[in-house]
């Protein structure tokens, strides 16, 4: 296939009606298990932000850490933690967010980011946004500047880019 | 420092009392935000398996995927997801293990590992070591073969590797 995008798409497995009835899930382990593609697209974020002074790869747990983990290597810059309340064991920074029902909360060390860092916010999946906005508040919170908000693969019809993330750049590989 | 041990301990930042009073926590997101030393971890674990055929990574949920996500990278094998219930969505091998007061419940994919796969189990810290023999046991299900399980950190004082990895090899990079 031609593109990255379709190569990508073609080793995403789609799982009908998972989590819940009429979703179809994006499945990327079997991405992950194919080391030729999972570079290819390591990679392809690497040409993107090598030349963007980042500071650091913020990642949001836990698929984000797949992705942040090797590009924060490949660049050669920090890696820094977006996590559930409660995982991190210094002190934090806390943002609450609104989801379809109820709310959840994301959490992020003080000293994750260093005042006036260059940040790239990643994650595996752009649906709502909610999680990765929440994750751009932290970050302002440490002082930092988030540079643009990566993904994998965006849901393109939920349409985070006008919504939640409107105030951000966003950056995905694959889009449906 | 001399040795890479020494630097990995010296970024490694420790929480008193947490989790519960009386724990020295291991907090590791210091040593993630150093590049320098990241780099020399994944190189380590690089250089120590990249001769012994492996054919999978399989990463413990969620800070193993931090280590074996850019291992998998560097290596250019695939990389394998031991997750808690509920969270892949395809069919499962399931194994339950006990914890100190109750049990807990790890699964993986089962075509996450290809009959006869040589794999590298890997997580950032080996305490009891309970999740890393269940994630061996998940392996084992899939027709797989441990090669060995590697650690960033082991708290050698558990003694796992005479208890619940005396079935294994075991490699840490830094010991307590």
């Amino acid at each position: 296939m031609n593109t990255l995008e379709a190569r990508i798409k073609s080793d995403i497995r789609e799982i009908p009606d998972f989590p819940k009835p009429g979703i179809g899930y994006k499945d990327i382990t079997t991405l992950l298990d194919n080391p030729e593609r999972f570079a290819e697209v390591i990679d392809a974020f690497k040409a993107r932000y090598a030349e963007q002074n980042i500071d650091h790869i913020v990642a949001i747990e836990s698929r984000g850490f797949i992705f942040g983990a090797p590009l924060a290597y490949a660049l050669g810059v920090g890696l820094s933690l977006v996590r559930k309340p409660g995982k991190l064991p210094y002190k934090c920074h806390s943002v609450d967010y609104a989801l379809e029902y109820g709310s959840d909360t994301v959490e992020m060390h003080i000293d994750a980011v260093k005042e006036g860092g260059r940040v790239l916010v990643i994650d595996d999946l752009l649906a709502t946004g909610g999680t990765a906005a929440a994750a751009c508040k932290l970050v302002e919170a440490c002082g930092g500047e988030v540079v643009e908000c990566a993904f994998l693969v965006e849901l393109a019809f939920i349409n985070a880019r006008e919504a939640k993330l409107k105030d951000q750049k966003v950056f995905a590989l694959a889009t449906y």
